[in-house]
């Protein structure tokens, strides 16, 4: 992605605001893919065909952006999803919220 | 993720409209980290200290979301990934889009 | 909100990409509140108490960024939302999708 | 809203995270448009023309989701609004928060 936006001289439109924006549009595209189906059929209908390119594609354009913004912010990427998987292991041990969705409020 | 998703017997959350749901949530945390600062320093503010540390975390979550979506929908990302970056080399063509941002419309 | 704003001299920060990253902060607060409820019975679940009354701080968080990104842009909110309501009902009509939810692409 | 719906036998769809993935997606085709832009000139080139009217729908679509979803979860959209402004004016006294953006940690 850093080379890809050097050679087209875009550096000058990724600051950080600009490119959570970029990124917001991609999950928005993601969630048009997905919001009517049902819940529990989403996930077959997306194991193939037209929507499991279309949602491929969207999870890259995400990926992509979320990649570039870690550059621009000097964030390890793979570095810090790594401590934060270990902090959420810590902090809800599996015997202790088995099966329970933690609840956001 | 999906380990730590069985452990705890998560998976029955992770349909991926819940999943979008979620992703959605950690990218609104992320705005919310910048979204008052002035965009020219933006990302100065953000390479060390207490910014630094929370928009890593961040992105984190947003990444954790990402690759668990990408697990339950049968998408290995990163040739996603590559394949899109390389799509959209060849449909903005450096010579043709030098210093010019897309736009979208 | 805009005397809301002016009152406490923030105008200043209330440029477009900025409310823009403020509404999608609290889009991400109000999927939060949902992300991990059953689909079918999120709605009865938020129709009272802790989840009612939490739904309705988002819905108003998101409203009043909306006022103000409408004020921003010099949009009359009221009379943009006729018109695409009428363009939509032109453009979907009853009998043709019934029952149908309208595919995004 | 209701009407438009009742009329297509839409309500079938309209489970509140159905509806709140589709306030994502309109508020990521909202920040599409804007995602590029300087963010000092954003405003005036919104003002008129083509971007204008682009944001006009786009503020349209979110605010008509916003109210379908208030709908079904049994909210007074604009009640709950000015509660939270009459909070956050109490919160935030102008005296001690003029000219300073409140932070978000």
């Amino acid at each position: 992605m850093r080379a890809f936006t050097e050679e087209r001289d875009w550096a000058q439109f990724h600051d950080p605001k600009s490119l959570i924006l970029a990124l917001t549009g991609e999950v928005g595209e993601l969630a048009e893919l997905f919001q009517w189906l049902p819940a529990d059929t989403a996930a077959n209908r997306a194991h193939e065909g037209h929507l499991h390119q279309r949602a491929g594609e969207e999870l890259a354009d995400v990926l992509l952006y979320l990649v570039r913004l870690a550059d621009v912010l000097n964030i390890d990427l793979a570095e810090a999803a790594h401590r934060k998987l270990a902090g959420s292991s810590a902090r809800f041990p599996a015997q202790e919220v088995h099966g329970q969705a933690p609840e956001k409020s």
